[in-house]
Formats: structure tokens, sequence, C-alpha cells
């Protein structure tokens, strides 16, 4: 470990989940809570040489006007989240993390979105792909720059966009680039931004079931820039139980014939996955590995829905209808009960950890399989079981504490 | 796979495991059902030259006065369990194995066990503990003869037992056979029924709390005699969902306070576990391993009612309250509605196979390890995550098919 | 109580609901079966006069080709309801009641309930509106003659229709009766049923979501022909819990924030609510009554689902977010684990028996609104409560038994 | 409504319940908080005539050596309840109301509760019970006399007493009177306070499970004080949902096979009750109404559990085993979960406001059987449903307004 310092960029710089890591980040670089959900905390990282807290600086890109601090404040307000003590002390901090964030683009990312959008970012919507994309990446630079950062881990927090057309998925990255330069391409934003951030040598890590990164053509670009980038959908709740428990049906033969999920909440990722254009993403990333763990395609239901009186908490219900010996059928239900923000937010600060400590090794790019278990939809593994994907970052932590 | 026949010894022959083992192995020979519940017609086991269904020949002890068509037809009336075309289909087979059932013994199985007994057992009140090891040796050598078969696995699935004292887990084999000549100890009858088993040449499988082999001198007279033991406790509901369940919690950091489980059923079993000797066996069993998987103690409760409504069906809820990032308190609960019988017996047929082709390996002794996957407190290892016991018994396999 | 004979003419003969009330009256006519769930057996209406079980004669109007025995076959195989001895011992009369099953009609069902039709209804497609009606209403007349019954209750018990304009609302019974014979009007085929049933002189009850007689055309109707009629769609599991629990957040002031409720099920009616256009109907009879009862419309969502594993068995699970002192949000869930038409059938039986009492005072027309508690929308009354429902009832007993 | 002080005396005044009692006042008196979860705040209880939150005053005893402010914040660092600004709004109020706040009394109140006592309470240690009585006596009318009371209502909140000998249930007014005189007498110490309420011309209402004022000796003190009194045992959480629930089944003649509840919470009465024979008070008290409105007994079981993690928020888990039509069995399963003080407080506020207004009419005396909804153990009624229970209330309303 060094002194040097570490950049955080976050897309979706002021929603629940990015409000609650920088708040989390602050009380935990002021020693005031536990490591309490995070994974990177957990004895068998510790000889990793992973960053310390105090080394992180925060910066992102937003497409609303608010601030950490009033975006705390609602959170608190609304959910029941955080204490007004704690929120005292990491007022300071939070207001310097402030004044690194930029306003983000609008490319792409659906009329539900758009219909959010406040402050500056609506300057830019006349901008070729280009020039977003020059924008984005010299706010990187700058970024890095000005704080005299070591490296700077560019995490995508922002909501689900629609789903993309299948074209980009066929695509090499200088098809892509190509296409950019003419103008005439339906390019997501969230590819836009991981394009910025392996132009500007940052990593890219995609928490969010947008596309992001996931394409033949970023792993090209990955490659070229010796970059290092993962994803997608962070595992937090609902699928990580069923990543957990199939493996189990599975393993006892027990024949799954039908597995329901209802997921209610109600904060703004909820609003904005009330659009079934939106929705869709989410639901297929939460609804295909059943299938991947147990060998057959079960019945499945999920549904995601915006109950407003419940803010940033989502319960979840699943019954699980299964038939056992001489054909019995039986019933698993469970529910569900987290804070949403909360779950996430550690895991993206583990995210950000890890993947600056495997840059930190020197000479390494493309897809981090080894970070499969913190996703809905991992890149650079087919093991859909959790404690398979865990096994990988546990071997993983052993062969760098082994360096 | 050869056609020699093979012997099921039945501790607690006419019980509810017991007989809902046999009615799923005569659907099983008559191809009436599917496999449903049946670890070993997963795919990963078809190379292992498990033994074919129509090899089993079923004997027993017992300590009732019963028979499979009564306790089958019990079963189908009060739990609405098994189908009545299958009962008609298989009573034929149900008799058959009815002949081989003998008297057990009542040696200090506490007041609760003793007032269920009936019929023939009675009679041998006045026996000291040698007459009754020697008559229980000579029934196994007797079955075997009169069938013809190449091996027995004696199978313990008989009610729970009180307690044992803690001075018989110091004895070796050569300090508990001179006590057991002696007849001044108060020995189990879990472990008499083991004994009795090794010293036949058969090997002897514990799916019940009660201590049976788990004990040096059991190891010793194991090795002693060549013979394979493994135990204890089938893993069957709540406890199977909380090695499941519980290594998530640890993986994501999430720090447990309290976990309470109530389970709730009215079959037999739940009868005698209502006596709060008896359960004390139980509740042990079903609470160590939250410490073991967690690496600290969260607050436990188990309780284990008798509910005289639900018959064979067992109901847990479990509650589960944690705590994540900044010490936010969240909670899982689950519900596991299952019928006890009908997921104990697949996992009876299970061991059953898997310790049949251990010792067609030859040249095996001792504690089986591999099947640690199946207790909830599994011998011959200490993983208490359930996916790390089933990788042994995965690895047990690829080993075996090698051979 | 006399000797007389009564019918009672099912409308979708063969279908869960009425294949189960018509097992159910035949064990109850052989004393096979306790009276649990029949609201008519308790202590309170023993003195009305209720008619014997052994009056009731059945026959009914149906669309498909199958028998009650076979499809009281398929819902002991498919669902695990009914006792195979049972069924045995009532073969005689189930065959004995199928041959008084006429085919019914499609007019405007719906593609959904078009594409289920089997049989000799498909003979029936090319007739005009009114020989439709003539047709039904001579099947009944013959139904009353040939079995010299004194009074005959046409109870609807078939699938869910699509809803149906709003033009039909504001129709007199004179309006029309003239669009009929004209033969240019839409008119449900629930509705037809119930014309036919009240010309007939024969009571009506509508126990589906359908419209049925919930229509001042049918108020009219029945008003001049002095016969009996009510409705609409049994209230037999979540929305009988929301009418029970709902006056009690009123009554604590607890602030209702949401309401979710999601149900699953696997019959036939959940195939046909599959159907969005049929669903809507059901789900608007499902929803509406909260806000009666509060007084305020809270968030609210409800959902049907068909999943094909849960056979007959509904699982409904409410979530009830709430608000208490001090703002405070507190939770209550529930699940329901109900089987659907071994709710509805006793209910079905119940409302035959008050019915044809009522009929049997003599000078009764018009809605029966004491019948309210059996409803989701209930005719002829807004007492949204339960427990204020069923009052109206045990009052109307009075009433009758000091007649 | 006039502008006169109204007094209330709380018997476990720094208690979570009183605790929580005062902070709503204080924020209802300046206009914080709405009404919610406040019975008499309904629009049918308008016309009544109930005193304004601005005319109560706060006194009380107490046996631990705390403050409403420490007590307060505890309740919110603890449980998650109460709102930081609200708490700084009001402090000023709480501090003037603990001022009033005198040590009680731990005669018979049983070693759980005698261990946590501090301050002042252990110096009367060696008092007579007549001396007792006479100081809470004086201890009250000082109160009233010192802020210029128009009347006093005294509300025991305290942890649950162990159960008391039958004799004192036989025991007429001047039995007991001579009994305390002769100082050979347990008189549990719920009682002394309801004797010295009675006596010092307030009104008395047992919240608790506690015997309190629920004695055919008190009744007489009542009458001949002219005095009003009520209890015993608020009906907050899973017994409400009981009183609510069974009548359905009852009405719609379910077989209730058996009813288990079990209740996990983490607050200082938890703790008391941890205590077995504190426990079995609670219970009988949750137990008994099953069988009064269902007419026959199913198996309940009934458990109350501490978890510390809990806090102030109870987790009921109820599981409902019925038997429906043609004997088929069914489950309804619910979960409460509720902050036990935030349910309790309201209704205590509401019961000193109707209290007071039936004092207000004058003449009056006795028990008030028309506040039986409030109560698991209502006095002056033997109506168990919830709905006639607050019929009751309802009339009382219509004849006070009609006054």
């Amino acid at each position: 470990m060094s002194d040097q310092k570490i950049g955080i960029w976050l897309i979706g710089a002021w929603g629940g989940v990015a409000t609650t890591t920088v708040t989390g980040l602050a009380a935990l670089q002021q020693g005031l809570t536990p490591e309490y959900g995070l994974v990177s905390a957990l004895p068998q990282f510790q000889n990793v040489g992973l960053a310390d807290w105090s080394q992180f600086v925060v910066g992102g890109h937003e497409i609303r006007d608010t601030s950490y601090v009033e975006a705390a404040q609602h959170l608190h307000q609304n959910s029941r989240v955080f204490d007004a003590a704690t929120l005292d002390k990491i007022e300071g901090t939070l207001k310097e993390f402030d004044s690194n964030v930029r306003p983000g683009t609008l490319m792409n990312v659906g009329p539900t979105i758009t219909s959010l959008a406040t402050g500056d970012v609506l300057n830019h919507k006349d901008e070729t792909t280009s020039q977003t994309l020059e924008r984005l990446k010299q706010d990187l630079v700058h970024f890095q720059k000005k704080n005299d950062l070591a490296h700077v881990v560019v995490m995508n927090v922002s909501s689900t966009e629609p789903p993309q057309t299948e074209e980009i998925k066929s695509l090499s990255w200088s098809d892509l680039e190509a296409k950019i330069g003419a103008g005439d391409f339906a390019i997501p934003a969230s590819t836009l931004y991981a394009i910025a951030a392996l132009q500007a040598g940052c990593s890219h890590v995609n928490f969010t079931p947008s596309i992001g990164c996931d394409l033949p053509a970023l792993e090209d670009l990955s490659q070229q820039t010796g970059t290092l980038h993962v994803g997608r959908d962070g595992k937090t709740g609902e699928t990580l139980m069923k990543s957990i428990l199939a493996p189990m049906f599975a393993n006892r033969n027990l024949n799954v014939m039908s597995w329901v999920g209802h997921n209610i909440f109600g904060n703004l990722d909820g609003k904005v996955l009330d659009d079934p254009v939106n929705k869709s993403n989410k639901v297929h990333s939460k609804d295909h590995l059943l299938t991947e763990i147990l060998g057959y395609k079960p019945q499945t239901l999920v549904s995601i829905e915006y109950i407003e009186s419940m803010g940033d908490w989502k319960t979840a219900w699943d019954h699980i209808h299964f038939q056992g010996f001489l054909g019995t059928p039986m019933v698993m239900q469970f529910t569900w009960q987290g804070c949403d923000s909360l779950l996430a937010a550690p895991l993206v600060l583990d995210l950000i950890r890890f993947t600056e400590r495997q840059w930190r090794r020197g000479d390494q790019s493309g897809t981090m399989g080894f970070l499969s278990s913190f996703f809905k939809s991992p890149m650079g593994t087919d093991l859909p079981q959790f404690h398979k994907q865990f096994d990988l970052l546990e071997a993983w932590a052993e062969e760098v504490s082994a360096e």
C-alpha cells in the first residue's frame, strides 16, 4: 500500500447508490462505522494489499442538479437510513466531492431517464457523439490531473437504459469507432462512458444492467489500451438469493416446477424500471440464471414494481414450488427486506478496491472474470453458482498475496 | 454393476422415514416414479457404478408392532402423501420385506420411546447388554445368509434418544468392550446397533441425532473390522437451508445479529422430540453450524414443536436479522413447507448406494467423510458449508469413476 | 322442511368449482364428510328451515365435453384434493347428474373461452340471440319438469368473461329485450343465462366476476317476473382477507400507504385470467373495496398469474405497508394457501340453500342484499366490511326463523 | 371542551410505552406529527367533546433512575424510531414532565423486575403495605393540586408482574382492606397502584397483563368511591390480529386445527417476559380468546421470545392450519412487523381521552366496558370479536354526542 491518491469516478454520481457509496466512504475515512457489508474487509483479503479508505477521492458524471448533502438528506428522510450525527460529521467531505461532479450525457438513455434531467446536462443536447465522447474523456483526464491520482476507476451506477439493438454486439472496435465518427449510430450512453474510461486509461466497472462494456468491441478496446473492465448488474438481493438457493435444489435433485419472484420498491431506480422498456433489461438479467444452474427451465415469473411508500427499501417475495421424492410437491418461500442502496454501495467500494489492486499488479488488461460473484450477468465466466464465483475471487486473492 | 443382492437393514424399520424409504424403493423397482430427490440419480454419479434398485432387499429392527402396509396407509391418510394406486401395486413387496423385521432393543432409549413399544420387543427386557448385542448381530447374520446378500448396510432411522453422558466419548473400543462385558454401563441403543453392524461385517450409517457410531471407540472398531461407517443426523430441511444461506452472509460480510428458527410438525418423531430431553439432542445438532460458518456467534433460537394437525409435514419459519453497510439492519425470512419423511427417504437410499459402492472398492474402512453433505453433524470433516461438502462427494465420484 | 326436490342448475357445469360442488354435495348426501366450510351449517342457521342435502338434483350448461367423474379425477390427480375412496362411492350419483348437462353458449365470451370449447356447443354457433335464449330457457323448463322440482336455482360458476361496454348498464329491461329481438347487440353470455333463469321462474346467482344480472335491466326483469337474484364474484380468498383486515386498519386509524397483492394459481380459471382482457374484470373486483373501507385510496397493486404447477391451489401474498403513531412505517404480510374450488364450492351450496329458502317464503323478488357477505362486489348493499355484511345474514336468519 | 388541565399519571413512567406516549403527546401539542394510530382522532369521535392535547400534563411512578430525554434517545438509537429533529423540539416539555415522576414500589413485582430497580425506589424497601399505599396516594394528590388538574387518569404501563394467587380473586374490598391493614398479604403492586388511584378519586386504566383492578374488590371500591376503571393488557399486535381473523374462520365454518404464534422482540418488556413466571401471565392473555371466538379449542401455541437485536420492534409469525370443505387442509400465515411502543402509545392516549370524557359526564363509576376493543382481556364485556367491541365504542360515542 502506498499514500498515492486513487480516483473513483461515478456515473450517476448523485443517485442513490452513488450517494450511499460516498456517504459510506466518508464515514469509513473518519472511522465512524464498522465495515459490515464490505467483502474486501473479510479476513481472506487482508494480505492482498488493497488500498486504504483514506486514499480515495470521488468525482463523477450526473444528469440531475443536486448535491451529496441534499441526496443523503433525502435518503435519510425518505427511507430512514443513515445516522443524523454521521451526516453532520461528513458534510465537509461530501461538499468537496460535490465539486468534482460534471454533467453527463442523455444520449440514447430513453425518454424516462431524459425526463429526470435538470441543470447543466441540458446544455449539451446538441453535441455530436464524438463531441460528447471527447468531453467525457476530458473530464476524466482533468479529474486525474487536478487531484494527482495514481489511477481512476470509472464505476457506472446510473439508472437502467432501454435495451439496445442486437447490431452493436457484432461490431469490432474499429467498426464501432467508425460509426461514432460517422455520427449515425445510436450508441448507448453506458457504452460511451465505458469508451471514454478505457481511452483515458481508466478501469471501468458497470454495476448496472445497461450494456456498457459488455461488448466485443469494448473487449478489443480494453486489450488495445491495456485497461481493465468488468460487469454487469450488481447482485445484491433476490438474484443473489437465487444463485445461492438454486444450486441446493440442483444438488439435491429436487425438481423446481415454478419459481415466482415479486419485487417491490420505491426509489428512483424503481421509477425508471416502471417504464416497461427499461424494465425488460433488468428482468432478463434476473431470470436467466435459474436455467443455467438447474439445467432445465422451470416456469418463472419475475416482477419489479414501483411502490412509492417503500422508498429505498426493497421487499422481494419468492415462491419456489418443487417436487421431491415420489413426485411430492413442496414449497419454499422467502421474503427479503433489504435497503437497495445500502446493499449495493459496499460492493461498489469492493469492486473499486479489487480493480485498483488488479491494475497495480501491472500488465493486466481485459475482462476481470474473478469479480463475477458481484454480478447478476457476470462477464468473463460461465459459472452461475455464487459459491463457485466466490472461489474465483479467493483464488485471485491467494495469487496476488503470493506475488 | 452385478446381479448380486444387497441388504438394507433399517433400525426403526416401520417408522415414517423407513416406511417412506421402502415405499419409494418398491416404486422405483417397479418403475412407478421418477427419481426426484435422489442425489445418486444426478448425471454426475452415473459413471460411478452404483447398484440398481432391483438389487436391494430390506429388513430391520423395530420396537413397535405394525407393518409396512399399515404404516404406509397411515402416512397416506394422515399426511396426504403417496398415491393410492402406487400403494396397491407395491403391496406384495412391502409384505415380503415385513417378514424380515425383527424386534430391536429398548436399552437406554429413555421413557418416551419406551412408552411407544409394543409386540415382541417387550419379551427382551431382561437381557443383559451382551445378550442383546449378540441377538442383534445374529439377526444381521441371518438376514444376509437367508437372502444370499453380497453386503448389508445398516441404517439407523429410529427416533432420537436422550443425550448421553460425556464418559463414553473418551473410551477406546477395548474400554467399551470391557464395560459391555461387565454389564454395568448404560450404553445407548444407537451405539449398540452400530457395534452389532460393524462386528457382523456390515456398513453402518446413522441418519439420526443419536450418538450411534460417532465415538472414538466405534472408529477403533471400524478400523479393526475393516468396516465403513458415517453419520449423523440427516440434513433435510431447515438446517440444510442454514448450511446454504449462512455462507452467503459470511461471504458478503453481512453481520448476522440473530437467527430464529421455529419448526412445527406432527409425526411420531415430533412427539418424541416433544420430550425436552430427547429434543436437546436435536436442537444442538441444528444450532452449532452457524457459529462454524460465520466465525462468530449470533443470538440463535431453535424451537421444534409438535403440532398434531401437521402430520408428516414440517413447516419451518426462519427470521434472520442482519446488519449491512453503515450498520443498517435488514431482514430475511423464509418458510419451508416440506414433508419430512419424503425429504429424508431418498437421502437414505443415496447413502446406502454410495456406502455400498465404497465397500465394493475393497480395502476401505473407517468414517466416510465424503458423505458429509448428507448430515447436520457430519463425521470425518470440519467443513460446515454445504457446497464444500458437496464438492467432496463429487471428487469421490470422479475418483471412483476413474478406477 | 319438506321432501320436495330442488334443482341446482350450474352454468359451467363441469368446471372446477361446479365439479367440487357436486362432489361435495354427493358426499354430503351419503354422509361421507363433515360440513366444514359450509356457512349454512353454522348453529345460527339451524332454525331457518333450510333444505336437506338429500333434496337436491343437479344439472347445468357447459361448453366442454367431459363429465363429473373425469373432471373430479383430474382435480384429484392434479391438485391432490378429494379422497380416492369417496370418489368411488359417489360415482353413481355423478353419472346421474352428468345426464342433466346440456350445451351452453359461446355468445360474446371472448376468444380465450371460445378456444376451450368442445362437443355439442359447437353445433349452436349459428343461432341468433333469441334462439339461444329460448334454447337455454327450454333446458331449464325441461330439467324442472323431468325431475319434478319445486324450484330451480341457476348458479353461474363459469369462467370470467371479458368486460362489457358501458351501454348495457343504462338500458331498461324493455330496451334490452328489444335489442335481443333485433339481434344486433352483443349481449354477454352471463346476462343471457340470467335472463333465461328469471324468465323460466328460476332464482339466479352469479358467483363470477362477469356482469350477469348486475344490471338495471335484470333488476327490472326480476321484479316483473317475481324472481330472485344476486351476485357477484364469490369472495373466497385474498379479497375475503381484505374485507376482514381493512376494517382493522380503519378502526385503528393506521394509515395504509400501499397494499400489494400477488395471486398465483394454475387451474382453468387461471388460464382464462391469463388473458389480460378477462383479467381486468377480476382485478377490478378485487381492488375497489379498500378505498370503500378505508375512506382514502392507498397505492394498490393486484396481480393474478397463471402458474401451472399450482393446479387448483392458490397462493396469495399480500404486503401491507402502513404508518402508525408519529408516522412510523410498519408492515403486515400474509400468505394464503387455499384450494380455490374447495373454498368456493361450499359457498355455492350455501347460496343455493339460502336462496331457495328465501324463495320459499313467498312473494319475494329482486336482489338479495342479505347475501352480500358471499361476494367481492355485492349487489344490494354498500357495506364493504365483512362483519357488517355477515350481520345482515344473521338478521335475515332471525327474521325467517321467527316466521 | 374547556381549558382545564388534565393529569396523566403513568405507572412505569420512563418505560418504553410511557416514553413513547409522552414523546407523542409533546409532538401533538406542538403540531409536529399527524394523528395516525389514534382511534380518538377518527371522524366518528369528533363530536364527542374529547379533551385537547394541549390540556394534558404528565407525571408518574417509576422504579428506575432515568429521564424522558434519555429514554427517548435510547429508543431512537436502538430501535430507529422518532425523528431527531422532533426530539430536539420537545426536549423542554419532556424535562418539565420529568420533574413530576416519583418513585414507585417493588412490592411483589418478582425478582426480574426488582433486579432492574435503581435510584430512589430502593429507599422505600422497608415500608409496610399501608405506608406504601399512603405514599402512592399522596403522590397523586400532590400532582393534582400542584398542577391545578380537573382530573387525573392513572395509567399502568409498567412491566408484567408474575401471576397472583387465586385467593385475591375471591376477596371483597373490605376483606382486602383488612388484609392490607394487617400487613400479612402479598398484594400485587399493580393492584396497590389501582387502589391508590381510586382512593384518590382518579380514574384507573390497566394497560398491562398484571391483575391490577381486575378484581371484585376493586370493582367494589370503584363503586364506593364513584370512580372509573378498566383493563387489561392493551391489544396492539398479534392478539389484535387474532380477534380480527378468528371471527372470519368462525363465520365461514372453517375448522381451525392449530394456531401457532411466535413473537420475537428485544425491549425491556421482552427481557422481563423472558422470565417464565412473568411470561405465563402474558401468554394466557394472548391465548384464551380463540376458544371464545371459535367455540372449540384448536391446538394453540404462543411463544414470546427476547431477541436483543430487535429492539422495540416485534415480529410475530402466525401459522393457522385449517380444514375447509371435504376436510381439505389449508394454511394461512401472517407476519406482523410492528413497533411495540408505537402501537401502544396512541391507544394509551385514546384510553385517557375516552376515560376523562366518561368522567366528565358525571355520576359514572365502575368498569368501562365500552373500551373493550383496546384490551386483550377486556373487563366488562364477554364479546371477544374486535368488531363487536368496536361497535360498543361507537355506540358510546353516539350516546355521549347526543347528551
